[in-house]
């Protein structure tokens, strides 16, 4: 345990290509298995999605919360996604003060940042000063701005080599939802 | 289902960065969630591991099988280390064969394939003869050999951007294993 207290990585997963929420949901499987205490808050997904991740997360009890309205391109109102990425935000900042996880995952965090429905400097101002030291944070999307960059430990780019959708596949079950 | 069963992908994570098994964990995570039949074998992994992701497959009733010696540079024997990925690869082409899986991985299969200890050319000639059309197959590790990038559906690169061990962070428990 002593190694996980040491210290709360922030990690970030972004790119163009896949892997960044799917890698989140990696360490919820990973971290799950040594019985740490784990939230995932999903900052665009739908809150009515119920994807593989969200029926598997129903199974075994752990915590993954669709709180955004789909993509922007999908939401018919802009000032909607705007206001329930600051009522997610405020759910984020009550879970990361709360000490009752190890884990907290803001999955598709980075666009709240990039599209200015949360400012980013009060935003990491707001981290810096906050997250408890042993808490690990990972926020996943395309397009991390640079202040997060600049205070994550970790950030891997996942980067598009090769997709089927160019070739005409659709979305399969389990593997993109 | 249909969608699930109309195209197989075959998906490589690869690169220099986190997330590659870390993301083909997440997708065991997203398909249990539909109920998927999943196997990951693991061609590097020492088979006394017993990280987070070993512990909670065995909860989950998954298979998540360490099949090899530890890493290359860890290991005594490289001969070993062939003949270990060789059975591995017969375990995995028995199991691709079966119909039993709807998603199979072979987690750290690229040094195989890079170091020689199997033949690229033998293996993509079997696989694209006798891989399931309806099979996801998921292959991760660094330096994915152009071969495996020309039979493959879907390549990410994770690319390393910004890593804790430059700091002097141990690794984590929960997030590294």
């Amino acid at each position: 345990m002593e190694g996980f207290k040491t210290k709360g990585l922030v990690i970030v997963n972004t790119g163009n290509g896949k892997g960044k929420t799917t890698a989140a949901l990696g360490l919820v499987l990973r971290a799950s298995g040594w019985e740490k205490r784990i939230c995932m808050l999903q900052f665009i997904k739908n809150q009515g999605a119920n994807g593989g991740e969200i029926r598997m997360a129903r199974k075994l009890g752990l915590e993954i919360i669709p709180c955004g309205d789909g993509f922007t391109w999908n939401s018919k109102d802009l000032d909607q996604s705007t206001s329930l990425a600051r009522v997610a935000w405020q759910e984020a900042q009550r879970r990361i003060l709360s000490g009752e996880y190890d884990l907290i995952i803001l999955d598709e965090f980075t666009y709240t940042l990039k599209l200015g429905w949360l400012d980013p400097k009060e935003v990491l101002e707001w981290l810096r000063a906050n997250k408890p030291s042993g808490l690990h944070l990972v926020i996943t999307g395309r397009d991390a701005v640079p202040e997060l960059i600049d205070y994550a430990d970790l950030v891997t780019e996942m980067r598009e080599i090769k997709h089927p959708y160019k070739e005409g596949v659709p979305a399969q079950m389990g593997i993109e939802y």
